[in-house]
């Protein structure tokens, strides 16, 4: 049997954090709370079990958790969005955009991915024989060229994927961003892929600039969020997508034969703990002490950095250390200073190494002290 | 925007679904117990959800549940398939044969689809634009003809997809069924993909001859069962696949960008559930006793039938009643009797209408006493 993926391995998040268990390193690779969401989140879980929420949810996912979605929109981004027609529950951000790019992309089209770039957009792409077209965004700071950016789009581009706040950077667009990238897919046919899963994550009193909230970049935008992010419940894959009815017809065509329906019975609680609104506001300031704690705890070390801006994601740049290549350092870092890391060359094109490792800090206050220790010893 | 699946709509079962609730009729229509799990495996889940277990699970799957089921394997078809390399936990059965479908088919492939068949094969085949070869099972009895089958098969097949106990005609393949299929495909690359899902819904002391019982089948075979159907869990969507090393290898570089991995408590609670052997031994007879309660109950109706030998459905043949078309029947039977099923045409090549619908019969006794009066009032 032939490889539709030839180049594609096991990715760096399994293999990272199996390494990381070996040696029973100190975890800031993967992307994920290592604390508990809000026993009563827990409660309402179990409550749907014992209510009988056990078999197929809806096929769009339950009807007032698209109802609340939709009101979170309207509030947070002044744009509607019918549950009925333009809202699916997907299994995590994940699922979401690998059916988007399942519903849209062909053989032989264009998709436009910004580099460093999250690794499962790429994959998609190909297996639909499809061709990515890479633009890379230039460290320390990752601002995109716009001028760049315009001359990767050719008649054969098909897609555009975004990702504010980003990871692995920790950078943020701005509205002038998207008011340029607005501009540039003006009178084009392009979908964009918006994923904004730490929507609700952003520093320093900045807001998300969802593509939700410009309208020509709306009626041409699939934007997935994911409920795992914004209430440290990774492990339920539970996200969303929204879209234009005519994009969401499509894509449901697709997500209706890749997973039918998504579990139900933690759609069923998310959707009672959201009835009373507000909860996601607290997060931006939750993640901002933990950032700063972060910070703080490092600053006498050798690394060099520019704090995130959003996303639960710190790069540290360590060209001041040694001369090793991202990759090495990690897993040498893992191997004898016990500490876990994701080394970003992976997301770069051709893997350049701008010698920047990626933790999360979405840990508690110990965890962090000890990754502080490490950090500041070497 | 143009559609990668122009004739594929909304899928039977929200249609059918919708319509059911619309009108407050009975429901045997989409394929789910209107009954409770065992409570001990809800007390699992929260036990699992109170035990931290909320976040990524393994990209594989939870290890120790991947044992299991290679443990249970081992005793009931007795083939070894490794948990390290040859198991992957799915979102739900669908996501696996989806996944499946993803990692083997190219375009201007061809696969062999047997009709009836369940409605999520043929979409994911022409998204990657490979064409579905279908062989029409003839009713009542819906046996195969090894040498229909046989001449279906060409140089470009890539993949046969199968499926025993059949959704929706409620057949089982003999043993001397998979010995002609194994010998048809001697000597060929043809990868089989064998849904399995109602494997522990058996009747009349028959055993399941799943392909891993068949060696020569079993190397070119990625095999898909479901905790959903033998738990009474549909909701949670939890399944898995499972295939030798060379295709399961393959099958995780999809995966991983597809889900990732698939919703940790319930993988949890169902792995401790598992750790008390013979749990899923006792579904045959639970079902059939539904089955023969059924069957009972609606003997004096005007419907034939021959009783289902696997799964939880039951044809029903109209043809003595009515000349409608099976899918105008099954909308009046919801409108007018308040009892949903679903037309057998839409699984059919061409959809051919036999004048049969199909009743889930995973129903608690008053429920299928309700059923059972409305037939016999037709
Ligand atoms: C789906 S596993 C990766 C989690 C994540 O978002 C990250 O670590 O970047
Ligand atoms: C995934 S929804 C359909 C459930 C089922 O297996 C059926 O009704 O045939």
């Amino acid at each position: 049997i032939s490889s539709k993926l030839p180049d594609v391995g096991t990715n760096i998040f399994t293999y990272i954090g199996k390494l990381a268990h070996q040696h029973n390193a100190v975890n800031l690779s993967q992307g994920f709370p290592n604390f508990s969401p809000d026993p009563k989140l827990l409660q309402l879980v179990d409550k749907a079990l014992k209510g009988g929420h056990n078999q197929y949810a809806p096929m769009q996912g339950t009807f007032t958790l698209r109802e609340i979605i939709s009101e979170k929109i309207k509030t947070l981004y002044g744009k509607t969005y019918h549950p009925e027609s333009e809202i699916t529950i997907t299994a995590g951000a994940t699922q979401a955009i690998f059916t988007a790019i399942s519903t849209f992309v062909r053989q032989d089209d264009e998709v436009i991915v910004l580099k460093p770039a999250y690794d499962c957009y790429e994959p998609a792409i190909e297996l639909f024989g499809a061709k990515v077209v890479p633009v890379q965004l230039e460290g320390p700071d990752y601002k995109i060229d716009w001028n760049t950016f315009k001359s990767a789009i050719g008649p054969k581009t098909k897609m555009v994927i975004i990702n504010t706040p980003h990871n692995p950077t920790g950078t943020i667009w701005s509205e002038n961003d998207m008011l340029q990238l607005q501009e540039i897919l003006k009178d084009t046919n392009i979908i964009l892929l918006s994923d904004e899963v730490y929507e609700h994550i952003v520093f320093d009193g900045k807001a998300h600039q969802s593509v939700s909230k410009f309208p020509d970049l709306a009626t041409r935008s699939i934007v997935c969020s994911s409920f795992g992010k914004t209430f440290h419940v990774t492990g339920w894959k539970v996200g969303y997508c929204i879209a234009p009815k005519s994009l969401m017809e499509e894509f449901q065509k697709v997500h209706q034969f890749n997973v039918f329906c998504v579990n139900h019975p933690t759609q069923k609680a998310l959707t009672e703990y959201l009835k009373t609104p507000g909860h996601y506001l607290d997060l931006n300031a939750f993640y901002q002490k933990k950032r700063d704690y972060f910070l703080e705890a490092v600053k006498g070390s050798k690394f060099e950095m520019i704090p995130s801006a959003g996303t639960y994601f710190q790069l540290l740049d360590y060209s001041k250390i040694t001369n090793e290549g991202d990759t090495d350092f990690a897993e040498r870092l893992i191997k004898e200073n016990k500490l876990a890391s994701i080394p970003v060359s992976v997301f770069n094109l051709n893997n350049r190494d701008d010698k920047q490792l990626r933790f999360c800090f979405a840990k508690t206050d110990d965890v962090l002290d000890q990754a502080a220790e490490i950090l500041n010893g070497i």
